[in-house]
């Protein structure tokens, strides 16, 4: 495996479309109505329904376990900052970068997902364990 | 609805089985084999498959959506801090307490979810938005 290095991105896309965020909703319980209920959306302060901000989480989650670092992380932190709702079906861009890495296994990334408008909607930052 | 106050808590119980961990590993794309591959897993560090941490979140986003405040919360911030793995299977339970309401709609909240020995697995804070 090429060695990681601080700087290195992942650029991931992605969309939580209606199956996505029903089957959230599901296995976590998770059935506010602003995710699910158009109606109730309709009526509310964003118009249509929004995808969970731990369900767009994930995709963080997809990108650290599977990317970068990749397979075998270890989650052992992560902040999130809600900037902007995200709408059902609506694309995402995750970008995750490695800003820090220490005794060559635990890794500091900077998190941040983007709309169809290159909008940061979630910032955030993890940290990592990763031991290869 | 009953007003909200300082000091109110909730406490929530749930169990991540192998379906819940398939399902959110396919609706993310999160397919790390610390979560899925009990072949992997045995010759890793917990020797079991564990639930992936922002799954184990999707808890606290439950909590938060449907009971305290409740359905309509806006998820403003989050973090979470993963104190130990928890298996695939293994019953958690999550604590949520108001520590502030600032203007009547933005609550602050203490979201912890411990194993089923108390341990305290994740430590986390959250800002909500929430207006009735």
């Amino acid at each position: 495996m090429d060695k990681l290095y601080v700087g290195q991105e992942n650029v991931t896309e992605w969309v939580f479309a209606e199956r996505e965020v029903r089957l959230f909703a599901e296995i976590t319980g998770d059935q506010n109505p602003v995710h699910l209920d158009s109606e109730y959306a309709a009526k509310g302060k964003f118009g249509k329904t929004i995808v969970h901000g731990i369900l767009l989480a994930g995709l963080i989650s997809k990108v650290i376990g599977m990317e970068l670092p990749g397979k075998g992380s270890i989650y052992l932190e992560q902040d999130l900052q809600f900037k902007k709702p995200v709408f059902v079906g609506e694309k995402v861009t995750a970008k995750v970068k490695i800003t820090d890495i220490h005794k060559n296994k635990i890794f500091t990334l900077e998190t941040n997902i983007y709309d169809k408008d290159s909008y940061c909607v979630i910032n955030g930052t993890a940290k990592v364990l990763y031991e290869k």
